[in-house]
């Protein structure tokens, strides 16, 4: 089997293609009172998750979601050739103390909120050129980790502004194989880092929509298919302000998705009901969202062909207070259930 | 050509082995003071390199490790098909700034001191899986910039203890290609996380030498190799401390390496002269000595198989005050010049 067939500078075409064989999610309290909570495997009730830090309860569900992921794969450690994980915390915590137990080979990625897709472009290469034959990709965030740690400390109840998204508190896990029942993936586009010069760290939509429109109109570009392949293209969390930004930019280059265009930050809340600003945000975002939901649309045949774009704003508290833009990076995945095209 | 050889649970073994077909160092004025001065591309002689902060000074100098990179190995943008960077900063930001200006595919990871060679393990990967035909691994640390943000702001003049290490200000860059001249990589071993319960910052070394020891061990027991492969064994920066004790449990699993082994982190200072404690750490410590004093060996034929065993304490500021231990990891990346082997 052809193990590559590139098509364009950015995207990587899988001839031998990583199948989807399990995915597993698992959502804080608010998410679990999202519309989307009959698709999550676990909804914690409480932040803190019978921790007494929200790193500690961060590491502790990401684990979860990473025992959940390879129950559901019907894998052994043994098994496993690799995990792909990262999140959102300095030096990524909640990953290496969530996954410090398990005897499997490690890779840390960073790539922000864009890191779920980081790791699925990254192990479906490995498991297209038949480097490896399991990967388990697993990401997290926490509101409340996150919101301390990138904004104010949560007890100054400092109010947010409308263009501002709240980071999920949640996590998802991808198992990547080389054979198995599942959706496959086609391939992948790689994106650039993209700075536009946002300087606003309450609106990181408005910095990271340039960076998902050159990687969706690249991926275009590259693949030569039309706008409407795909049943739905599901930017990461770009929230409301991004997803029309991100509009606005497509459509300059003629791309016009229209109602197949929807956002994980937008999905994973009742925005408005829920009083979430602009719409979720963080690592746990797509990949809960894609974990959960997309998943049971592929599994049930609504969906045949998702291009799910992680975005990431690729900043810190330090480059922001020394006055620095916010570069921002988005990755694309193609998923589909189509197997003969 | 066969583009897999697996030896073993965490080794892979290239059919198609990448070429190391360039590499660059930039390093700061200690680093310039110690005794491989000779085999740096650039010393620059101002820790703030112009710029107004450490961490600008970090990303200017890691882009410049970045274009002296590209220009040794005789590449333009446009031939290049992926960065994999990564440093010790919050969210990768001598990385992510560094590089934004760079028109190139980008993957961000994190693997502590060991991120030069994750970066080859996984350029590695994907160049012998035939995904991608040049990736160019980046990776920076800055003394000031790592000190301010681990430890205590070094305005205060805070006394250091005798198993500190000195985070390297510098980095290194290496260009792996699918053809060309220069050393080969045959084959990779990818880390477990280790944690054996350390929970002094302030002795990295301790906190890391399991790891290292438990992927050099693996590293044999995979490849079935006689302890006098290699002319060196170079872990990335355990230090003195580190590096006996990585030694104590290397012997305990009866491998004996004696004047084989050595440490990046004692090699690129004169540890006494320079009262470097226990010695260099950081990121840029294995991407420089590597790129600079290794590099040259190779192309002199000084040395002809060389093991470079990347350690990193993947722990944070947050984990250490709320009590946690310091999990590790190594990754090591077997390179040859025994073309026929």
């Amino acid at each position: 089997m052809k193990s590559k067939k590139a098509i364009g500078k950015q995207t990587i075409g899988f001839g031998l293609r990583p199948v989807i064989i399990a995915s597993a999610s698992v959502v804080g309290p608010d998410e679990g009172k999202g519309p989307l909570a009959e698709y999550f495997d676990l909804i914690i009730k409480d932040k803190l998750y019978g921790e007494e830090t929200w790193e500690k309860a961060e590491s502790k569900f990401l684990k979860e979601v990473f025992n959940a992921t390879m129950a559901k794969a019907k894998l052994a450690e043994d098994d496993l050739d690799l995990i792909l994980s990262g999140d959102l915390l300095n030096q990524s915590i909640a990953a290496t103390f969530g996954l410090r137990g398990a005897d499997v080979p490690f890779l840390g990625l960073f790539g922000a909120c864009s890191t779920i897709c980081e790791s699925m472009c990254i192990g479906g290469m490995l498991i297209s050129g038949e480097m490896v034959n399991h990967v388990a990709c697993i990401t997290s965030s926490h509101f409340c980790s996150a919101e301390r740690q990138f904004r104010t400390p949560l007890e100054l109840g400092t109010q947010r502004v409308p263009s501002a998204q709240w980071t999920v508190t949640g996590g998802g896990g991808i198992m990547l194989g080389n054979q198995g029942q599942g959706p496959e993936i086609d391939c992948v586009t790689i994106g650039k880092i993209c700075d536009y010069g946002v300087k606003d760290p309450a609106n990181m939509g408005a910095a990271m929509a340039p960076a998902a429109a050159e990687t969706i109109s690249q991926h275009f570009k590259d693949t030569g298919r039309s706008y409407d392949y795909y049943d739905m293209v599901l930017t990461g969390d770009l929230g409301y302000v991004g997803r029309e930004l991100c509009n606005e930019l497509l459509e300059k280059v003629d791309i016009k998705l229209g109602e197949r265009y929807n956002d994980c930050g937008i999905l994973i809340f009742d925005v408005q009901g829920q009083d979430m600003h602009s719409g979720g945000s963080g690592c746990g975002c797509a990949a809960s969202v894609f974990s959960g939901m997309i998943m049971d649309h592929f599994n049930k045949g609504k969906v045949q062909n998702i291009l799910l774009v992680g975005t990431g704003a690729l900043f810190s508290p330090t480059s922001a207070m020394q006055g620095e833009s916010i570069p921002a990076i988005a990755h694309a995945v193609s998923i589909t259930t189509k197997y003969s095209c």
